[in-house]
Formats: C-alpha cells, structure tokens, sequence
C-alpha cells in the first residue's frame, strides 16, 4: 500500500553501493519526511557533478578543468607518477601531505573473472607519458588485493622496458593495529619487506 | 582537490540518515561513475515523492490521494484503529496480512527531551475520531521504548473515558529468537504477559 512515487524513489535508492531494501526505504521517508529544499539541493548537487566534472585527458582524474590541477601544477614532481585504481585513491594519498608528484588513474583493475582486460583500463596514456622521457620514477599503488597485484605486476613488465624506475608501496601491518589480528598473508608480507632498523 | 561539485555533493549526501563521511564519497563517486540517465532518475524520483506524496488528512500516513486508500476503503474495519508513531511503521503491520482495520499515525512520540510534547503529535485528529463515536477499538503500536511507552500511556488516558477499548501490542521474546539473548526488561515484559497453553 505504499504510493507509488515512494517505490520508485526505494528503487533508485537501491541502485545505490551499499544501501539495501531497509536503509533505501529510511532514506525515501528521510526525504518525504524533510523540507522539499532539502530535495532540491541534493538534486542540484547530483546534476551539477554530472554536468560540471569531468575527467582529465592526462591522467584522468577527476576534475572540473581539464588538465587537472596535478597535471597543470608547477609546484608538483611532474617526473613521479603515482598509478593508482580509482579516482577515489587520489585522496587517500593526497593526505598524506607527502606525495608531491602527480597521479595516474587506470580507471579499474585487470580482473579477468569480471572480463576486465589491459584495453580496459588507461594503460596506453601511462606508457605514452613514460615514453615521452619525463618520467623518472612510477610508484604502483594499485590495491593489495589479487586483482591489483596483478595490475601492479603486469604495468612494471610494461614500464621497466622503457628505462624508468618502478616501485610498488609498502604491504605490511597497518600502523596502529595489534600484531594478534594481522592475517597470515599480511604478516608474511611484513616479515618479507622487513628492514635494517 | 576535490571538485567543487563532488565537495558539495558529499555535503548533502552526509545529511541523509546513516550516511557518514565516508559513505558519503562512496555514494558521490559512484553517481558521478554511472551513466547520467541512472542521476536523472533518482533526480526524478526524489522530484516526484516531494510533488506526489502527500499526507492523509484522516489518518496522517503517506498517500497520493487524500483521504488515503485505508480510509476510504470499504473492505477495512473502520471501527478498528492501530495507532503507529511514523508512516513507515504501517508498511510493518501490512505485512503480517492480519490486521484489517485502519491506522492512526501521530507524526512522532512524545520526548519531552527533545522537546516533542502532545500538540506536536496528531493526537486531537485520533480523539475527533474516536469522538465521532464509530470506533470500536484503539490499539496502540507505538514503539516499546521510553518514548513510545510514555505516548501509549498518555493517549490511554484521553481514550478511556470517551468509551473505547483501547489495547497495547505485545512485549516479550521475539518468535525465531533465543531466550539467551534476551535482555532482562523484554524478558520480564514476556513473563509478565504469559499466557494460559
């Protein structure tokens, strides 16, 4: 007996990552519930991302002008390319505040049970900005998952041919966490990338 | 460096109940990832519940026409009225397809805490109702906390007098559940309603 604009707001709710039949249901009667210029400002925000950003044709981050502020940056190592999955990546390292070269977003992982191959992800624009010779060092900081260590793996037997230097980030125990919860798989990784203190 | 559509998109997203920080960019990034069409109908969809879904002036829950179907239907008890605190706690007493009367929402439980006291509820429609002399019963569904307690008592004692029978659902172990992990208040509450086998 529910109305019908109210199952169709569930359903598109839905669609949405992480929200299920219960949180989309709350979420319709949040905003039935709520001043209808709270609606309109959620609607505005969600037409203007789709209208105003945009990808960068560099490095195809996010961003309202393309190039990006990375790619255009002189106060950025334009030499140190930093490739990660998503665009959503940039900002785990962005704070950081250490990182001060620019980025390279593959736009995915290769994943083969997914059916995502080396031509679905923006691996042509990587190799051509380490082919134009300005590029001295890429760090892969794909995913520590399969899919992204077979990314990472694939990219450096690309890059390394081209003469610059290829690195992958750190795999170990979370700074903070208790060695009693690390995973087996992880532990053995810190023991691997131990070093001379 | 997130673009200033993403920031403010993230911004609205966060207002939205059991959306946090992170939940919020999640959301952002995979409405700005999806096809446009796919923005353009939850747009459409959130429009459409704030244009279409209105409130019944009888009974208070949710409806496109105004009086609702429950209330003009002529195959519910009309002399049967279940008093529920939101219009979504209708859609949970549908479900059980044994309830054939109509429903009373109050918009809220009284909280003195948070400052909701009888004339911010929908109590003087329930009393008119009942007034008008053709309701044979009131069962009051309000929630089983502190607020949902103090309503149903408040709105037992304006009931009473005027001739009505009024009920309460009932409190105790949930079927399906484990004695085990019942706490000591619902425990008692289902002792206390026991019943002759």
């Amino acid at each position: 007996m529910l109305p019908d604009p109210l199952t169709r707001l569930v359903e598109q709710l839905q669609k949405l990552p992480g929200i299920g039949a219960k949180g989309a249901q709350r979420l319709a009667f949040h905003i039935l519930k709520n001043p209808r210029d709270d609606a309109e400002r959620l609607c505005e925000a969600i037409r203007d991302i789709k209208e105003r950003v945009t990808y960068c044709t560099v490095c195809n981050n996010i961003t309202e002008q393309d190039p990006c502020g990375f790619c255009t940056s002189v106060s950025r190592d334009q030499r140190l390319i930093c490739v990660v999955e998503e665009p959503q990546n940039v900002s785990v390292v962005e704070k950081t505040r250490e990182f001060r070269g620019v980025y390279h977003v593959l736009m995915g992982a290769l994943s083969p049970l997914h059916g995502v191959g080396p031509d679905d992800l923006k691996i042509q624009g990587l190799l051509s900005r380490v082919k134009d010779g300005a590029v001295d060092e890429v760090i892969l900081a794909t995913n520590p998952n399969v899919e992204g260590e077979a990314t990472a793996l694939y990219l450096a037997r690309l890059l390394k041919p081209l003469g610059v230097r290829v690195t992958r980030i750190a795999m170990g125990i979370p700074v903070g966490s208790d060695l009693e919860y690390a995973d087996e798989v992880t532990m053995s990784r810190a023991m691997e990338g131990r070093r001379e203190v």
